[in-house]
């Protein structure tokens, strides 16, 4: 049985990969709300999709609580699916970190997306219907040098994801997991001219978090990495 | 960019998975060619997707290279797609063990892999175009108890899956290893009534494959898993 | 070569695992300092291992510091060991979480050991000498139905010793993660008859961590996973 | 409680780890066991530590059930301890690779641990004792490109050995897989100036091959990394 999706949610959503998704998805024909702390670089993509938007610090449990309230009337129902694409990232020798940056890395990185889930799952679970999809990182798996903060934030992420699939899908609600492994293009990176399509396309990335939505429930993936066809791993 | 296929040769073809495969790539404007050790029970599927079939024991260098020289002839150029579904299967305690159908279970899960995929690459490299879908199971991750042999073999062809997609993707070779974390559904197989669903539908694994064939370089998957919405893992 | 200690400070201190690597530390040598929020329960371990004992609230950045600064007067020179066993754990289904409660144990598990580790690093790079062991446990690796905040504390606190091994090891600095997949033996726990040593021993525990402790540097481990001999993995 | 050992065979042995390991065991209170395909290079060593020393293919089932007979003699008891060293390496991209030569790696690397392992077990069991050490690679856990014969004999005996440890630990036989990820220093290796201790001591290497002989059976290792200090992973 294959679960048909008509209302998504994308927070933490900028002008890059969520922009993909929020856009393949409208074209698939799902309504689209998304969310993010300052909205202001969301006005042309929701004039592009017709998107709901509202604004949201997803580390704040009443901001949550207000952003879900808000969708159920602003897309004529509550989302089947929800993208959690916000995350903080603080870089550094170890040494040189500043604890409260730290701490917030953590807290966008994770504990938002425990709030988005739990919102998102309140709603969900008694349709026993619905999707999850995290958008992790290289850090998700791998602990990098002078990269401390952005791996713990990334590696609870996954330990929710996991939990979370262990726990929701035999209840029917689809929880994966999307290890992008590598830099993601955007106006502001150039590719080395040998070395084409060395950066991920938002675009492309979007349609495995659509086909993710499409999968049949005997068949569901858990996690998925995307890397491109040079990238060293 | 994203490659586009044309050719696809389905190695260890029975009458599950490997046949919705087929049908599906068939459907979406393949060529199909298939082999396995014995034809015979071929025969419907290829008069269903026109499916060239050839006998191949893959554990054998020579039987592997004349499958590679037929599919040639028969697909009107080499394959561009190879899948790698043959698996042997021995289980029992260790003790009770017979070496032989050890050896054996290791060459067909594995090394069989290896002939194929070398045989592939001799005639997809020159292009720089191609890509092999290598088919796992739970025990590719994970090593159950009673069940060395399967481990040793699931463990080995992901072993080759992930040297190869290090190696060739950046020739432009698309490597993907598929973890199918369940039972596959099949005509010997009851669901309970409680748990529709809770067998893989091989259609619905074959969704995936063909998924994984129709991403962007930019963004390829190295590794899907795939399970019921129930599965405990 | 082989680097020796001499001052192991253990944060998260209680009567358990802490208590016996305490022990078996200060029996090879080291001088010790416990740390707890509660000191109360420290009293009698620190009168059988002569430890010193610091009250610490390990997610405060400021007592962490102070902490440290009171370490070095009572053990004679900096830590050059320190042991991270605090954890949290609240479990449920997702929708009953309190948030606050997940925000907690969050911070117990991963934040403090973030905070802890710094400290400790600030003292310890300048000698280029120093050991930092954390304690894991299956949710570590493994994030359970039910378990989600565990499962972020845990998972966040592997990717910061993962980080931290990449930053911190060639500038001498030995980073430990201890993956403890089982229960620990207690006074409040028994064991089944048939199944004798089905928990942790929590002195054979403090073995491994003492054995990494005397690792020469060309042979150092990173994760060392610890499971009774009759427990399912 | 803690296994106390007796006995121990080395297969694989040569002049590197296993010598060191031979000298080690021997030195701690075991009876030791040598084989190797060419014995020659045993001699030093055999007159060092007092082992027996037997030529055995470890590829060939009878050969290793005349070794076991062979030791079961000349050790006054079977051995209860085994450690297997053995492993092939064939290297190149993948289509210049040998089948032979492939074939011939999977076996040293993985098989011939398969049959080493069973016929140890075979004698262990009844007594419900017993250990058995596998030497892994960095191979065992990453698949490198130019590597896929490597990758899969290690991946192939990492799945045997956890397959063993779920299989045979609750019947008293510790199974234990190291990932020996560096380079072992040898006469022929030469260590950089400005970075010692860049190579496995093998001395190092077999202390923590001892240590999990002496870890208590509650708290047991199934897989141990060993890395140099200034090894990037």
């Amino acid at each position: 049985m294959k679960p048909v999706y008509r209302r998504a949610l994308i927070v933490g959503a900028g002008d890059g990969l969520s922009a993909s998704v929020a856009r393949l998805f409208a074209k698939s024909g799902l309504k689209i709300g998304v969310a993010a702390r300052n909205t202001d670089k969301l006005k042309a993509l929701a004039a592009e999709t017709g998107a709901a938007v509202h604004a949201c610090d997803a580390t704040r449990s009443d901001q949550v609580e207000a952003l879900f309230a808000a969708m159920d009337g602003a897309l004529g129902g509550s989302p089947d699916v929800v993208v959690y694409n916000a995350s903080g990232r603080t870089r550094g020798p170890l040494i040189e970190l500043e604890p409260a940056a730290v701490a917030n890395t953590i807290a966008v990185s994770a504990y938002g997306g425990f709030l988005v889930a739990q919102a998102f799952a309140k709603r969900a679970l008694p349709n026993r219907h619905g999707a999850i999809l995290f958008t992790g990182a290289s850090a998700s798996v791998k602990g990098y040098p002078n990269s401390a903060p952005f791996a713990m934030g990334k590696f609870a992420l996954r330990g929710l994801a996991q939990s979370l699939a262990r726990e929701l899908q035999p209840q029917g609600i689809h929880v994966a997991h999307f290890v992008i492994d590598g830099g993601i293009r955007n106006p502001g990176r150039t590719e080395p001219a040998d070395a084409p399509d060395s950066l991920l396309d938002p675009d492309a990335i979007a349609e495995s978090y659509l086909h993710v939505l499409q999968q049949d429930r005997s068949a569901w993936s858990w996690e998925i990495e995307l890397r491109p066809w040079v990238e060293r791993f």
